[in-house]
């Protein structure tokens, strides 16, 4: 992608209305802009971000065996009378009237949809157990949205919703959520720790919140150390079996973790001093398991192999898909910008010319950008009239992984500066070397 | 994936209330289901049509230079009331007050809110021109929604919106747009004609509307058999070459194309006899150039290079995302069910095991489903306990382009028996032959 071509508009000054470092490097990286309160636009940055956090937890969940579809974002309010939740729930939920005057909702969560549609789709056993996801736009009619995409009042969730025929085969659902949601945050290059958290109006006995360890996090959490030990996605755990899920749940079971909510001394004084940590983080999923809950009041019954009428099982499960990209940014910062992790940088390649106007630069820079994508990676070119210093402070404001500059001097020498944004440290490499590295290698890391 | 942990709710009977034949196999197939009056929740097979072809429109928006953004669903009324059309727009905007009693609104479009990001974000002729797009859910309070997703109220477009510091620019920017959206259609299988339109309460005196033919579309049209012999998708014009969009738009702007309500009889007498035709058609896009209306309406004023200040010039595109499912089944199915284009179907092949209960057959599908996925197809796998007849009957109705089915004789023989939708035809082809031509060809046609 050329630069001159492209719409980043960045921002030198610190917007005075962001209070939070990722609301703030949000809006001076180009990522968004708020076109309402609580209500922000992608700009073309910002979307190649949401894209792959949407792409990574749609992938954990495939992989989880969940099938996904996708629900609409207006629900009718009728539906929400069947589970009787339309009343009881609060001024968050955006109602209103169409044009014919029936109610209508922006939906703020789809257990009621969800139910109705397994209800109306399926009969038997045989099509049970199910678990089944959607990544759709929620509204939430916050009252003091802030904090940019954090506690936004539009935003993008997934959520999946489990259907077992008994108590069992519902907890082996939930445990492979669990399993998918660590794999999934850790897949970003995030340290998330489940704890386990009150189910509150959603309702059921078992729920666990997932926090993100960010220094700068709204939360207060202690955890045992253990938690920074454990590498989810090389662990060989089998999602289809049951014995594995087991040996996962007593793993984490038996660890401690609670945010200053939750927080129980008594247990606390149980974890060995040299694992006791404790930080702060950022809230970014919740599961529930919940039962006949829903499937109840809404008469969803299933046929079981002996012929009696089952009320199958639930669970929901949530993931703030919008939110993650404000708590990666939380997690990975310094004073001059944004350091995406590689595997949701929006480009994997900062490609610096410092003279655009010099023939030879620019023949070497484009060809460069050819080759570089050619090797399978995403590069923005920055092919601006425009000062090397803007230059490199804009690819350090966006944060991507690696920024490789060309000026006269490299050219005459075929060779190009490489600078890891995470490190700062820099290296002249031969032209050739770096695209022989980089059809090599599978991460950028191996340069 | 095993159809025996999918969710596909197939059904026999055809709909009462599902009066056009895309609306009435949607439901049955199982792709789509109607959760309010006019909201239909996206099925797991119906989901993956509607991502094949939003990646279709996607691609080929990104080869003619347009930058993918997103913008949110819900707006505010001051957005609106900034370029006079609030009060202008009729009662199918959805309009409410959030809790805050503010006005806001769930977007039918989007120029308002493109006009004034693009307005904020910039500032120099140096960012001009640029195309921006974005695949969102748009909602239109239709008072009488009819005709499954062809006009449903929640639904899936892709706007594009252009601008440009003067006319002969902006007018690249439309023809662009033009181009691409002929390749778009072509690549989903489906002939598209562009007609002149009317403009109506968008603005601007330039505007086509692209009508797919189907037999049973919903308007008559009359154009030039000229078209039918085009190939967008192999001619060489190149979106960066003024000389080749006007050879483009020279190459259609001389052949005719009306619908009823445009149809010019005097016009009509100058086509030969031999390239007049007339069938039937489907509105799937609309574009228009309406220069300076909500930039100027918005205070949108950007510096030449000779320091000046410069309205910009706008266009906007639309293409009806979730529209276009449905006239792709119009223009593709028989009394059996619905025949996928290859480009767009949710599955390459359909892999049936007529004897799920026999090892040999079971393990042999299961192989040959491994080898198919390892070579690059989609596959969805019967596997359930159920007669061979309701398998095949379920295979044609949802219209994967090959079924490939597996029984104890073929088993036997190491041979399958491989179906092409489109014509019927059947042969018994080898397990190794079979996989082998797929690896190698790249469309499953050279089998």
């Amino acid at each position: 992608m050329l630069l001159s071509r492209y719409l980043l508009p960045v921002m030198k000054e610190t917007p005075a209305d962001a209070q939070i470092v990722s609301h703030q490097l949000m809006l001076r990286a180009g990522l968004v802009r708020q076109t309402a309160a609580g209500i922000y636009a992608w700009l073309p940055l910002g979307l190649r971000v949401l894209d792959r956090i949407s792409a990574i937890v749609r992938r954990e969940q495939d992989r989880a065996g969940a099938i996904e579809l996708l629900m609409p974002t207006i629900q009718s309010a009728d539906l929400w009378r069947q589970s009787g939740r339309y009343d009881a729930y609060g001024p968050e939920m955006l109602r209103f009237q169409d044009r014919g005057q029936r109610e209508m909702l922006y939906g703020p969560t789809n257990e009621e949809m969800i139910t109705a549609i397994f209800r109306d789709c399926v009969r038997s056993y045989r099509d049970l157990p199910r678990t089944l996801y959607h990544i759709q736009w929620k509204f939430r009619d916050e009252v003091r949205p802030r904090f940019g995409v954090m506690r936004g009042r539009e935003f993008l969730m997934k959520d999946a919703y489990s259907f077992d025929m008994d108590e069992a085969s519902g907890q082996l659902s939930y445990y492979t959520q669990m399993l998918a949601y660590l794999r999934t945050f850790e897949a970003m290059g995030l340290r998330a720790v489940p704890m386990r958290a009150a189910t509150g109006p959603i309702g059921g006995n078992l729920s666990h919140e997932f926090i993100v360890l960010a220094d700068t996090g709204e939360s207060e959490v202690y955890y045992d150390s253990d938690y920074e030990h454990l590498n989810w996605n090389q662990s060989a755990f089998d999602y289809g079996n049951a014995q594995d899920l087991d040996a996962f749940k007593r793993m984490f079971s038996h660890m401690y973790a609670a945010t200053d909510e939750t927080h129980d001394l008594r247990a606390w004084e149980q974890v060995p001093d040299e694992r006791k940590k404790n930080g702060r983080g950022i809230e970014v999923g919740h599961i529930f398991f919940f039962g006949t809950k829903y499937s109840a009041a809404m008469g969803m019954h299933v046929q079981a192999k002996d012929g009696s009428l089952v009320t199958p099982l639930m669970g929901s499960y949530g993931v703030g898909v919008s939110r993650l990209m404000g708590a990666i940014i939380e997690a990975n910062h310094d004073a001059n910008g944004i350091i995406w992790p590689e595997a949701v940088a929006p480009f994997d390649i900062g490609l610096i010319n410092l003279r655009p106007d010099d023939a030879a630069c620019a023949a070497a820079a484009h060809d460069l950008q050819a080759k570089l994508e050619a090797a399978g990676r995403s590069v923005l070119h920055d092919d601006r009239d425009a000062r090397g210093g803007e230059k490199f402070a804009t690819m350090d404001l966006i944060g991507l992984p690696w920024t490789v500059t060309i000026g006269p001097k490299g050219v005459a020498a075929r060779t190009v500066e490489v600078k890891r944004r995470a490190t700062g440290e820099k290296q002249e490499v031969s032209v050739e070397s770096l695209v022989a590295g980089l059809a090599k290698s599978d991460t950028m890391g191996a340069l």
